[in-house]
C-alpha cells in the first residue's frame, strides 16, 4: 500500500496568484467591458534582445547538423556558459570563484525549491516576512515548517518581519536558526540592503554556523552603488552563503528558463555525526542524479545575454522597466501614500491608504479603477496592509494605470 | 548550525559511467594511437529532424517580437503540446486521458528523481535488477534504501532479478512492497514485456494497492505488436500507474530536454490517517511550487516531433538506430554468445563468453578490440557477467566495431 508524503496535506490551498485570478475573473463576469491593467504578476513583457535571438538561431542550426549536434551536456552547464558567468558576473566585481562552484539550471525557482534536498529536515529555518512563497511552501513539503497557526505563521519557521517601522531591514533572529533565506533586491517589497546591512547577516551566519540561501534574482535592477549585486561582495560570504541567480528578469528569460546557483566549496553544513560536509559536493550529486542539464539552445542564449553587447541590450530593457517604477513611485508619493522599493527593483510596495487591509484595497483598485495589484498579505502576515505593483507592464499601460490612480476619486 | 541530509553520505561514490571513463582514459594514455569506438553511453548522435528545427526557428522568432513573445508558461506545459501528446500518443491507441493528467517537464530523469517528493519515506520500494541507477540513488537520498550490503544490495530495497534464467521477465515480489519501478523497453537490458506479462504486474498492483512507476522512455523503439507502448494499454493501469515519457531517444532531444509524466487522477496513495489521496493533485502542487515549466522553444520542438511529419522523420532515425541493433545482435549471435534485447530497444545485452565477469570482459574489449561497452554489473548485482552495447553510434562505427568483434582472436 503506497503512502504519500503527508506534509503535502499541510500546504495551504489557495495560492496567492490563483486567488487574484479568481477575483479578477469574477469581476470580469460582472463588468465585461472594463479595461483591466495587470500590474500584479512579475512577468516580463519585452521580447528577447537581438543578440540573444541570433545566438538561439545559431544554436538551433548547430542541432540540425551531425557535425555540430549536441546530445547530453554536463548536468552543471556547459563550460562556455560557466566561464562567461564567472567573467561577467563575478571576476568583474573582484569575486573569485571556481567553475565547479557554478551550477547552471532551468531557473531560480527549481533550485530554491530543490536545495532543501541536501539539507536535514531538522534544520530551523528563518524567512523574512513578507516572503516569496516558494521558500515557505518547499519547507512545508520537507516537514520543516510545522503547522500553520491562526495568525498565519507556521509553528517551526522563524519570521524576520520587514515593514515600514524597521525600514524593511530585518533584525537578526532572536531564537536559534540553522538556515536563513534572504532575497535582495527583495521580492515582493523591492527594497534592498546596503553592504553594511548585509554584512551584519554574513557576520552573524559565520559566527553561528548558519547557512544563508541568498536569492539575487533581481540584482540587474540595482542602481545604487552601496547596494551589493552579489552576497560574495561581503567578506566571508563564500564560507556561509549559496547564491541563486536568474536570467528571467535581467534578460527576459521567464519563457526560456535559465538560472544558476553558486555553491562555494567552503560552504559546509554538519552531518549527524558532527562532521563538516561541503555542500558543493552534495549539490553536485543532487544535480547529476535528478537533473539532466539545460537546453543547449538556452545555454547559448544565456551566454549571449552576458556578452558585452548582450549586457548593453538587456540593460536598455532594465532601464525601460525602471522608468515605469519611477513613474509608479512618484504617482503614489504624489498622493501622500507610503511607498517603498522601486529604486533598485522592478517592484513598488506601498501601504494601503487609510489603514485598509491588503485584499480590501486590492478589491477597490480592481473595481473602481480596474488596476490589478498584488495584495501584500499574500506574501506573509507582515505584508498585511501593503500592496505590490510591478514595473513589467508596457509603458502605455503603466501610464494609463498611474493616470487612473492619480485621478481616482476615492 | 546547518545540518545536511545525511542520506547523501550513504550514496556510493564511483558512478558507473565515471568509472568507464576512468578506465578509457587510462587506456588512452597507454595506447594513444588506438581508434576507440564508443558503444557505451545511451546518447543519440543523429541531428534533430528538419520539422523540429523549423519549429524551433519559428518559436525563436516569436520570442523576438513583443506581439508574440511568451513569458512564464503553465508549469504543466502549454496546452498545444499537451493536446498533441494526448492525440498522438494516447487517443491513437484508444487510451483516454485528461489534459490535466499530463505534466510536461525537462525530462524523464528529473521526473523519475523528483516523484519521490510526493511519496512517504516509509514506502517499501521494489526495483528490477539490473536497473537504471537513478531509481536506486534517488531512493537512497530519500532514506528509503537502507544501507548498502557487501553483496551490493541495499538493505531496504526489494530486488526483482532479471536474467537469462527467467527470460528477463521479473517475478512478482515475494515480500511486502508499496512502490514498484518498472522500465520497459528496459534500460539497460533492452528486453520487453508482452501485454500479458505486464498485465500480471498491473493486476498485482491493483490487488495490493502498489504504485507502479512506469518508465516508458524507449517506447518509440518497439517493433513487435504484442509489446505495449504504454502501460495504459493494460486495463486498470490508470488506477495504479504513473507513466514517464521522454523525447530524448524518440526524437533526439537529449540536448534540448523535454519529457512528460502522466498521473491519472484515479491513481491514489494513502495518507498516514488512511485516507486515499489522488497523486495528480500532489504532483501538480510539487511542479507548480518547485518547477517553472519548459522552454517555449523546446515545447514547440516537441509538438513538431509528434506531428505526422515529425513522426515520419523521427521514425526514420529510430529505424536507422535499429538497423545497428540488428547488426549487433546478429554479429554476437554468430559467435554463439547469449544475446538479449535489441529488437524493441536500442540496447543489446549479452552474456560475456566463458563465464567472464562484466568488468573483466569490458577491459578485454577495450584493450584488444578498442570497443567500449558498458559492464552490466554497474546496473546492479544481477547484471554481473553481462554487458550492454548501444545502437546509437553511427553506422560506420557500428559496422567497424562489429567487424572487430567478429574477427576477434580471443
Amino acid at each position: 500500500m503506497a503512502y504519500i508524503n503527508d506534509t503535502y496535506l499541510d500546504l495551504q490551498g489557495s495560492y496567492l496568484f490563483a486567488e487574484v485570478q479568481r477575483r479578477v475573473s469574477a469581476f470580469k463576469t460582472q463588468c465585461p467591458e472594463a479595461s483591466l491593467i495587470r500590474m500584479g504578476i512579475g512577468d516580463v513583457t519585452k521580447p528577447l534582445v537581438p543578440v540573444v535571438i541570433e545566438a538561439m538561431h545559431r544554436a538551433v542550426d548547430e542541432m540540425a547538423d551531425s557535425n555540430t549536434f549536441r546530445g547530453y551536456g554536463p548536468e552543471q552547464g556547459y563550460d562556455f556558459l560557466v566561464q562567461q558567468i564567472l567573467r561577467s558576473e563575478y571576476q568583474s566585481k573582484g569575486i573569485s570563484l571556481e567553475p565547479s562552484e557554478i551550477f547552471v539550471s532551468d531557473g531560480c525557482k527549481s533550485d530554491m525549491g530543490n536545495i532543501g534536498d541536501i539539507l536535514s529536515d531538522k534544520n530551523i529555518v528563518a524567512v523574512t516576512d513578507p516572503v516569496y512563497p516558494v521558500y515557505v511552501d518547499t519547507n512545508v513539503m520537507a516537514g520543516r515548517a510545522g503547522s500553520i497557526q491562526a495568525n498565519g505563521f507556521w509553528s517551526k519557521l522563524v519570521y524576520l518581519p520587514c515593514n515600514a517601522e524597521n525600514g524593511f531591514v530585518p533584525e537578526l533572529p532572536k531564537e536559534h536558526v540553522d538556515v536563513m533565506y534572504l532575497c535582495f533586491p527583495n521580492n515582493p517589497t523591492g527594497t534592498t540592503l546596503t553592504r553594511g546591512q548585509l554584512k551584519v547577516f554574513v557576520d552573524y551566519a559565520l559566527k553561528n554556523n548558519v547557512l544563508i540561501l541568498f536569492d539575487a534574482a533581481y540584482e540587474a535592477f540595482i542602481s545604487e552603488s552601496d547596494v551589493p549585486r552579489s552576497i560574495y561582495e561581503i567578506e566571508g560570504a563564500q564560507e556561509c552563503a549559496i547564491e541563486f541567480r536568474s536570467f528571467s528578469k535581467s534578460a527576459g528569460f521567464t519563457g526560456i528558463r535559465c538560472g544558476y546557483t553558486v555553491v562555494p566549496k567552503k560552504v559546509c553544513a554538519y552531518s549527524r555525526s558532527g562532521k563538516k560536509e561541503p555542500l558543493q559536493a552534495l549539490w553536485n550529486r543532487r544535480q547529476t542524479t535528478k537533473f539532466n542539464g539545460v537546453s543547449y539552445v538556452t545555454q547559448r542564449a544565456a551566454e549571449a545575454a552576458l556578452s558585452d553587447e548582450g549586457k548593453r541590450q538587456t540593460s536598455e530593457q532594465v532601464a525601460y522597466y525602471m522608468e515605469h517604477a519611477k513613474l509608479i513611485r512618484s504617482t503614489l508619493e504624489g498622493l501622500g501614500w507610503q511607498v517603498f522599493g522601486g529604486v533598485n527593483a522592478p517592484y513598488v510596495w506601498f501601504k494601503a491608504p487609510e489603514g485598509l487591509r491588503s485584499w480590501d484595497f486590492f478589491d477597490r483598485m480592481l473595481r473602481e479603477i480596474h488596476v490589478i495589484a498584488t495584495p501584500g498579505v499574500g506574501f506573509g502576515p507582515s505584508g498585511e496592509g501593503y500592496l505590490r505593483l510591478t514595473a513589467f507592464a508596457d509603458t502605455k499601460s503603466t501610464q494609463e494605470a498611474m493616470a487612473r490612480v492619480a485621478q481616482w476619486k476615492r
